[in-house]
């Protein structure tokens, strides 16, 4: 039995890296693209080639169901077929292909299970290109809108809005931000996904169990005004240098963050984005005015805002010692999402009896599961020990790692539907 | 003889003002270019009328002479008669017009000098315009050289040795290094320059005297090489996140600086340019590269090399804790200027019988008396006070204050020359 899955997840991923090979390098499936409907046709006919019925959503998503489903309440299996631009081939894919095959499966082991199974191919994970992540998911539940719509491709300049109606979606009801998959119609969510750090590649675990998902809180542009000045001319005590307060706050930031983590706490924080103004610095020139990026994540929205708060004390005294101005732009949250526990009991127990460890990975990275998790749906999901990190083309994964992780999905869902 | 001397100054600042207005705003002198020239040919005019000598030397600079000039070795008063692009009318002008006025005065006062007394008008101070300061006292003492020739403008794209030689200019000498006029001709060097930072106008002093002019030493590019990553999926401990190693350096830098500084040392550090590298940065990625510049300027050369090497040490702590790497460009060096003490105290002895404190003033900023300090011959300066900073349009001098500083330079040449 493990030698068919082993052959159909090989062909399955080789024919639609073929399909979405990038002209430069990696893979390129674009978001309400050319890339994510190729390989959505592909997954369609070998969907009804394996006696599956394939429908769509009104976001353009892909459903896979069996026959013989009763369209109760179902186990979704999901995940997104989408990718960044030159990335690699299994960000998205594996999940889908995974769920897949457990479809087959239970129909060719003739499972007859008390909740329906199906498979959520979702479109538009990746913010890549239209700087907004999750859009796929999020329709589904209701919390795309109408301002979502009017985004812009980076690339194409095409609106979200075009892109989705050129594949189907009903973008009148997105704009009403009701439900495209009725409610009803989810008794949970299973993800399967790669995971987009390296601690399983570390620990030496083919798969992990997640627990949660970091949630985030963004300010993508903070100024940070000061003076500009001759660079010989002005004292240290004259000075109100902007890098010298950016780099003080950020080294303060640092030292607080530090004993956030040595307390327990799961956060990280990055500045992404830093610089002078290239318009008016100069080598000899006291900068006036640098401008960056903050970003806090973190399994647990308290640490989140109770760390904001920390940051923005900082932001103050900085402030007053140094007689400079901090000007941030609106703040973005995207909050944190629990796994489904007592799921992910039952996947760590399953992992376990696979001969994994059933380590708890967090995410760190966002995913579709916290799309559904916070719109009330149990969900759950399981890290496939992943390579070279993500959103690259170096991006790797073992084809051994992907069916040990669809093998604990497969017996979870008969312990769940049992 | 205080009103012809006003009269004559205002006139000469609002004839070369109108001359040199830039069509956006400010101040338009160009280095080695129009606006220096025409000022040069109106100065010229105004010492021909005044009975004066007009020679240019091989560098394009001009040179006023009394007619009674001996021709031996003569005190020269200087400065310079280009400015930034948009910037204010007095930065280096009123230097030659106090010497032109002094040169007036001595032929009106019919007073026989022991040693001759000469203006020197001096082009290309301004590092504004082809990335490199003090091209026309440089070439006079050879220490321009063949390569600086071929620095290109900024804006036109033109070379310095075109634009050198469309006015005049010995380029073969220039690169052959010799002295432009004889270093014998050289008793000394006075300059009467605004002070282009803000301290006389806070001690409410129309002029102070100038002890010394810093030097400074510079990295224009400095990069730091960590690791990109997931901002979300990298904890703590496993980043190599180059904004926070470059914050920290620039923070340890700066307490080592207030460290020197409340130890009575002379310096100033500034990180004028810093920035993530806008090719691959994101808000929601470990930024993996930052680049920025550091520059030191201290009176004296022994901070500048002590400071460099706390730096460093500084840099090799953080590659250590960090595993993080910082590339340095070439050292860049320009040494400290000692003015001619016993000319610092003539000059401050004669502010203080004019009635001013005299205060001593070291100059932050670089100036072509450095020049000449650093070829061997004995220099000194004035600084008169400035308001609203230097290199802008609304650099200010009241016209009370440039006669204050004149006369103490007209009485001190008498008591030097007498």
């Amino acid at each position: 039995m493990t030698d068919l899955w082993r052959e159909q997840a090989d062909k399955l991923f080789k024919d639609i890296e073929a399909i979405s090979r990038d002209s430069h390098e990696g893979i390129t499936r674009e978001t309400y693209g050319r890339g994510e409907s190729e390989a959505i046709s592909y997954l369609a006919d070998f969907a009804l080639t394996h006696d599956l019925v394939v429908e769509y959503d009104r976001a353009g998503n892909v459903i896979f169901k069996r026959k013989s489903d009763n369209g109760n309440a179902a186990f979704w299996y999901g995940s997104h077929l989408d990718s960044v631009p030159q990335g690699g081939n299994y960000d998205g894919l594996a999940g889908v292909i995974a769920g897949l095959l457990c479809l087959c499966r239970l129909d060719r082991e003739k499972i007859e299970t008390t909740h329906s199974v199906r498979v959520l191919g979702l479109r538009g994970e990746e913010s890549a290109w239209y700087g907004k992540s999750y859009i796929g998911s999020r329709a589904v539940v209701g919390t795309l809108n109408a301002q979502d719509l009017r985004l812009k491709n980076r690339f194409s300049k095409r609106t979200l809005g075009e892109a989705m109606q050129a594949v189907g979606a009903d973008t009148d009801a997105i704009c009403r931000q009701e439900w495209l998959i009725d409610k009803s119609q989810f008794a949970g969510y299973l993800e399967v996904h790669i995971e987009q750090a390296e601690s399983l590649e570390r620990m030496g675990q083919a798969l992990g169990i997640v627990p949660g998902i970091r949630g985030n809180l963004r300010h993508n542009l903070i100024r940070c005004l000061g003076e500009d000045g001759h660079s010989g001319a002005v004292a240290r005590e004259d000075r109100h240098d902007s890098v010298f307060a950016v780099s003080e706050l950020v080294a303060r930031i640092d030292n607080r963050w530090s004993e956030y983590v040595a307390g327990g706490k799961d956060l990280v924080v990055t500045v992404g984005t830093l610089g002078t103004n290239a318009a008016h610095h100069a080598v000899s020139r006291i900068p006036g005015e640098v401008s960056f990026s903050l970003e806090m994540r973190s399994l647990h929205q308290s640490t989140l805002d109770e760390f904001y708060e920390v940051a923005l004390a900082e932001v103050k005294a900085i402030e007053n010692e140094r007689k400079v101005r901090f000007e941030f732009d609106k703040r973005i949250d995207t909050a944190p999402a629990a796994m489904h526990e007592p799921w992910v009991e039952t996947f760590i127990q399953q992992a376990r009896q696979q001969g994994h460890q059933g380590v708890r990975t967090p995410s760190g990275a966002g995913h579709d599961a916290a799309v559904f998790a916070n719109a009330g749906i149990p969900s759950a999901m399981i890290f496939i020990r992943n390579q070279h990190g993500s959103h690259n083309p170096n991006e790797a994964m073992a084809l051994d790692d992907f069916l040990a992780a669809s093998e604990v999905l497969y017996f979870s869902t008969l312990e769940l539907t049992s």
